[in-house]
């Protein structure tokens, strides 16, 4: 097995990558619906390379929102099945200022593929359809495969809820494998056992009816720039930097002392986490670490802000509304409908006179936890052992794929979420990129787990 | 005198209406490199129309950026010369969405011309230029006249100081008059004796030297925008709304009570003013009514505030940088620049743990206060008495004319600030508007200034 997966690789790698520089180069931003015929273009793409891939019943299913693209190959409905989740849409690519080169026109570069989705999640998605070609041409498919691969996650997965319900029978499955995450190094192989959740709103601070000059009427007329920024300055305490939102603690499960331990034994360094963003000092939760922080607590970023003139040069406008794009990550036990009813009603409380506050909600996460002594687990530990050398650390991630909990809920499965990235591939950045050595450890990696956990379940 | 101006208006009334029109179409926004061509056409325009209406020597003076229109009419070097100064170029006119016809696409609706640029100061300034006229053709221009149009003043002036400076002579006179203010009402006139000076300032934070996906590194990372919101949070007290700039008020010379008392008889109506601007309540310092806390006292507002995403749907960016605008108005015996310097360092000194601070200057201007024992006041009275039947209040307002302080300095005289505009013109804001009876009760007006002011001075 090992001798014919390396060989087909050896013997297609220009292939497999010109194939995925090609399904980069289609701008799917859901996010923004000036790419509307981009986004639909890239799901018939997938549809076509799953087909060619020797994919069955591939079909490009209608949802309110962005087609799913579904396909699958049953061999034996005795065997276990996997099901292959990804997502063909990608993030907004601005500011696209700062990208070195354009953000639809990838390039190879230090042996890294720039371009936006070129990690997340096109490149890491697309090492499945490459791995299923293999074991499919090598005949070393051991176990039946579905394919789900969809165009919102970037949005919050609207439309995958009523998708996964309505198709339940058609999408059954003993685990769903993804691979939208990171390892820790390339040198320390880990699969992600723990996902933060995610709450992500609006606000809008109205104050006068119309822009007013601010010399005529500033002094007098509350200001709805100056008065978001005391809301959102309201949200976290100053010192301790944590959230100030009443009741929005009340549901975190503080972590045992020995997981903590076990957490921070990943190796990891804050001197090369500071010199690699170039800032002279984190600003984080006071009595966690940095690992902590970004896995295990929950947090509160403003995402966008804008209000008044923002154009060039001055001018003296008293600005009629104010509005920000705020999230919050969360962490297991805490449900995102309680926390935006908790913000929203905080919030609006710290409304100013003169003002008028609008909260509304994008979209929600459930945090996720995977727990580790699973067939699920167990196979990708091994298969990273076999491509690695040495064994998957469980890692808990600061992210969120909300659709982990969704396959909980509704197909009864467990997710592993075996991705291939590394968190400085500036995924929802600028110059996103992805290791071409990564794809290939990817491509190499997948036929194992499908190889290990079709002889843990059979046992 | 009478019968001849109002013959005179009422025979040209279409075409003194109609070349205002011509002019507002023309889009002379100088924040905006943008429309460069357009402020130099409008240059040409106006100094085509001053050779129209009769001027003399009419030059487009090249400055370091837009140019400044002169002309003049000497008529005997014996008598009193009027500096006429207005501008030409305009603020700019987003957000167009809001406008209710197009900004550059001047109409008359309920007797109010709408347009960028109707009241500031294209309307104000045209009417002196058919004042003139009215002067000339009808044999009644009593003294010399220089006019001084520009093409910043709503950029602030940046070359105005180095031009009269270097033309000293060319531009000596005895008072320089000036339309860009508003009347109480108009049945209410009032000529403007002090206005606020402005210091405007541009800050950058920045944080992490790229964006970042706030899953990965929330949390940990201080969030430029987070850190924006806390700072500008902290420079008004949230209760009495003071600006909380150490030494900000060391310079404020407080107002005696009678002269507290004598601004506070101005007829106003605080329900009027919120019902107007549909708020339920005004947010100013403690202790100062409205008309204080919009004229006599110094002010921050935040003008413009960036960061992070700014497009349609959700993204979840720890981003690199946050920006805003901010610009104070000044009271007399503050200087802009001992300010600037203050705002400085006190915010600098706000940057929270990994963040970096950039503060930059736009520009500044002194606060002014005009006496009123003077001929200039005392024949700017008599004229508006004159043509309203009324005698003409002192007023403070609280915008910013620069200039009135260089003019000072440099060409030691003082200006009359006799605007013929409404608060409510919306200046600066959508659907700027100058009523047709203001733009004709100005032109009938500025020849009786002329009058009594030539009059007086040969006493």
């Amino acid at each position: 097995m090992e001798s014919k997966i390396q060989n087909y690789i050896s013997n297609n790698r220009d292939r497999f990558l010109n194939e995925l520089m090609e399904l980069l180069k289609i701008p799917s931003v859901s996010a923004d619906p000036a790419y509307k015929a981009d986004v639909l273009k890239t799901a018939d793409a997938v549809a076509q390379r799953l087909r060619e891939a020797g994919v069955d019943n591939v079909e490009i299913c209608p949802t309110a929102g962005y087609p799913i693209v579904y396909g699958d190959k049953i061999i034996d409905p005795t065997k276990p099945t996997v099901l292959v989740y990804g997502h063909y849409d990608v993030q907004p690519a601005d500011p696209l200022d700062l990208w070195h080169s354009p953000p639809f026109e990838p390039v190879i570069k230090n042996d890294r593929i720039y371009a936006r989705g070129s990690a997340d999640d096109k490149g890491q998605m697309y090492m499945h359809v490459k791995a299923f070609e293999i074991m499919m041409k090598e005949n070393i498919l051991p176990c039946n495969v579905k394919f789900m691969i969809e165009g919102e996650e970037e949005v919050g997965s609207a439309n995958l809820g009523t998708f996964t319900e309505a198709n339940k029978a058609k999408l059954a499955c003993d685990c769903v494998l993804i691979s939208d995450t990171s390892l820790i190094a390339n040198d320390i192989p880990s699969i992600t056992v723990g996902l933060r959740g995610l709450a992500y709103i609006e606000v809008l601070v109205t104050g006068p009816n119309r822009d007013l000059h601010s010399g005529v009427y500033g002094g007098a007329v509350a200001n709805p720039i100056n008065a978001l920024c005391e809301m959102i300055s309201k949200l976290i305490d100053e010192k301790s930097r944590k959230i100030t939102i009443p009741g929005f603690y009340d549901d975190v499960l503080d972590l045992s002392t020995e997981e903590r331990t076990l957490l921070n034994q990943i190796p990891f360094s804050a001197e090369d986490y500071k010199s690699d963003l170039k800032i002279d000092a984190t600003r984080g939760e006071e009595g966690y670490t940095i690992i902590e922080q970004t896995s295990t607590r929950p947090t509160l970023d403003v995402n966008g802000i804008k209000g008044g003139y923002l154009g060039e040069g001055a001018k003296t406008v008293l600005p009629s509304w104010a509005s920000a794009k705020i999230s919050m990550r969360l962490v297991p036990n805490q449900h995102p409908d309680k926390i935006q009813a908790l913000f929203k009603s905080y919030f609006e409380s710290l409304t100013p006179a003169g003002c008028k506050t609008e909260v509304s909600f994008h979209h929600g996460g459930e945090a996720v936890v995977v727990p580790i002594d699973t067939p699920e687990f167990k196979a990708s530990s091994k298969a990273m052992e076999k491509t690695f050398g040495k064994a998957a650390l469980p890692a808990r991630g600061g992210g969120s794929i909300p659709i982990v909990a969704l396959f909980e809920q509704v197909l009864g499965v467990k997710s592993v979420l075996m991705g291939f990235g590394l968190d400085s591939d500036d995924i929802h950045s600028p110059n996103e990129n992805y290791g071409v050595w990564n794809y290939f450890k990817g491509i190499e990696t997948i036929p194992y787990f499908f190889h290990y956990y079709t002889e843990m379940k059979q046992k």
